[in-house]
């Protein structure tokens, strides 16, 4: 597809995905102007907000194509998306970011393989296609290890923990015998992610790096700042660009790194778990801190529009609601000064992302 | 109707009128999980972020029985409902603000005659029915005056500006032969305008006052704060408290008073222009600067949920683009920390109000 001169106020842009991260793509979209089409196989909250929505499989050409033509530019809410569908999209509007994006994000092992060959430290892995290869692979590193499916994962979903002695034929069973891979364990002292943003000239920003902590596989609260020096920012935000240049990324990309400790030399010292070819839970503060947020700038980079600045007035920390948490939305909505975001996704099911929390500080750095 | 209890996430509000305002309180209400129907006579720039659109005219009651039936509460986002629209809602749904709150701020004879009937101070005024009144006024006032219609008027439509020796034949026609209100120009430093909001329980918070600048009789810029003085701010607050509680109001609230300037004893000074049972221009800037909106608290109280914080975290300036202006929207685009709300409101006819820009500063005070 030829290169977009900036799509003008008024157009539309179409969303593969109709979860919330879709949901808040089209209500930053919305504040410029932009409308936007929304293309999922199944109902969901992205629909209650956009101008158009298609629900029909990822698989039906007819109906991408009729998508394709009712709008000016597409990008995606998710990595899972077929590729043929991605393809087939690329083939007729321009998709930003790119299929190559989505080829390596989807897939453990080439975005494993992608990042190592870039340089960029991660945690030492290794392919398993069998219950043999993974027996093999437990008696030879005697080490913690983490197996995870190469597709579909996400959210602590197609992983399980492994000691040495794990009986290799059960825990290939337990993730279904599929592609996968095996992920030494590693000792860090927190997580952060980079949210960084390339536009569609090259130009790239990037917000302050969130602390981020999970609970049982799944992100419960990011805190900006993080508390990172200056150099070891400085580090991360290098790694992320290298990685969103070798993709000649378009759109928001997150990183997420582990850190080892100032105790590691700084070239060692932040190693990628993994990388999202699109907007991230850890960003959802930069909503209220920031003049433009995560979501706005994705949607700037997709219509070919200058990014906005990345900086941030206030620090602040975001904390999600999963499942029954979202019961609590009465008390939430009374605290003073808490920014309350509900995603109307229907029933408080356990482990189902249901809404998010911002509270902001002052600024302290 | 019987009273709502707050309105559970998921639920669905009507709002009749479809321009940015509305469109607005949908995408704050999005940001709270609860879904927006719009009803309007022809399609606005709100119909592209609702869940759902009714496209009838407001005297099509079997519509509006419709659209009652579809939703848990209605609102509105402008001051010309007909009346007999809004009391055809209030006896299906609960309709927030309520009917008296338009029935007053719809005509500005009857909003004058109500606000000055609470000890308030407002310009001076006379009714004036046919040329032979205003004559007689324009004689014996010896003033300069602005003549305006008490129905339909706002961004300076509906009325004119006279001195003593203005043909009042001539006067009467401009404005169209309509029932009318004679005001006495007043003097005044400033104007600063009151966002309140008041919940379904009656409690009641305020932003700061925006000091605002109109330029052909536009709103073209809000600032804030606006240096107000303590005893100051505390009076038009209690101004607009006493307003609201007499209209038993429940939404936000936005009461235009001029400054006379401090060389005026306290309880004379501040002089309501006039009132908007709505969210306004004027409080565009509370979307970047305070963690809670003037739509979100509007919303808020009329789902029957607690209000969110009034306070703001920063400084601002709100600047309108008005027709052409919206033309450097990519340069605008480009202005670090500026916050860039376009409408998508089709072309950009003169006076229309197009969009905005919103510039944060460090809190000041």
């Amino acid at each position: 597809m030829p290169e977009l001169s900036p799509l003008p106020p008024g157009s539309t842009i179409g969303i593969l995905g109709a979860g919330q991260l879709g949901r808040m793509l089209v209500l930053a979209a919305a504040r410029l102007g932009l409308k936007c089409h929304i293309y999922c196989d199944v109902h969901g909250p992205a629909m209650d907000v956009a101008a158009t929505s298609t629900i029909a499989p990822y698989d039906d050409y007819d109906a991408l194509s009729s998508f394709a033509a009712s709008i000016e530019a597409a990008t995606y809410e998710f990595e899972n998306v077929p590729l043929a569908c991605a393809n087939h999209l690329a083939k007729l509007v321009t998709l930003r970011p790119g299929a190559l994006a989505l080829e390596v994000a989807r897939d453990r092992l080439a975005e494993k393989t992608f990042i190592a060959g870039l340089g960029i430290p991660v945690t030492p892995f290794a392919e398993v296609n069998d219950a043999a290869s993974l027996a093999a692979l437990l008696a030879q590193w005697q080490a913690h290890t983490i197996l995870k499916t190469r597709l579909l994962g996400y959210d602590g979903k197609g992983q399980i923990s492994l000691s040495p002695d794990s009986i290799a034929e059960n825990a290939f069973l337990a993730i279904g015998r599929q592609p996968a891979v095996l992920e030494r364990r590693v000792t860090f002292k927190r997580e952060v992610s980079v949210l960084l943003v390339r536009g569609a000239d090259g130009t790239v920003d990037a917000y302050d790096s969130p602390e981020n902590t999970h609970k049982n596989g799944i992100l419960a609260r990011s805190v900006i700042p993080s508390g990172l020096e200056p150099d070891a920012a400085a580090v991360v935000h290098k790694h992320a660009r290298r990685i969103a240049e070798a993709l000649d990324y378009v759109g928001l990309l997150t990183v997420e790194m582990f850190d080892l400790g100032d105790s590691v030399p700084i070239v060692d010292r932040f190693v990628v778990n993994e990388i999202a070819p699109r907007v991230h839970n850890s960003g959802h503060w930069t909503i209220e801190a920031c003049i433009v947020s995560q979501f706005e700038n994705h949607m700037r980079a997709v219509a070919g529009w200058p990014l906005g600045a990345c900086s941030r007035h206030s620090d602040a920390e975001m904390v999600n609601l999963i499942g029954a948490e979202v019961l609590d939305w009465h008390q939430l909505a009374a605290e003073p000064g808490a920014a309350l975001h509900l995603y109307n996704k229907g029933d408080a099911r356990p482990v189902r992302k249901m809404g998010h929390v911002t509270r902001l500080r002052a600024k302290s750095d």
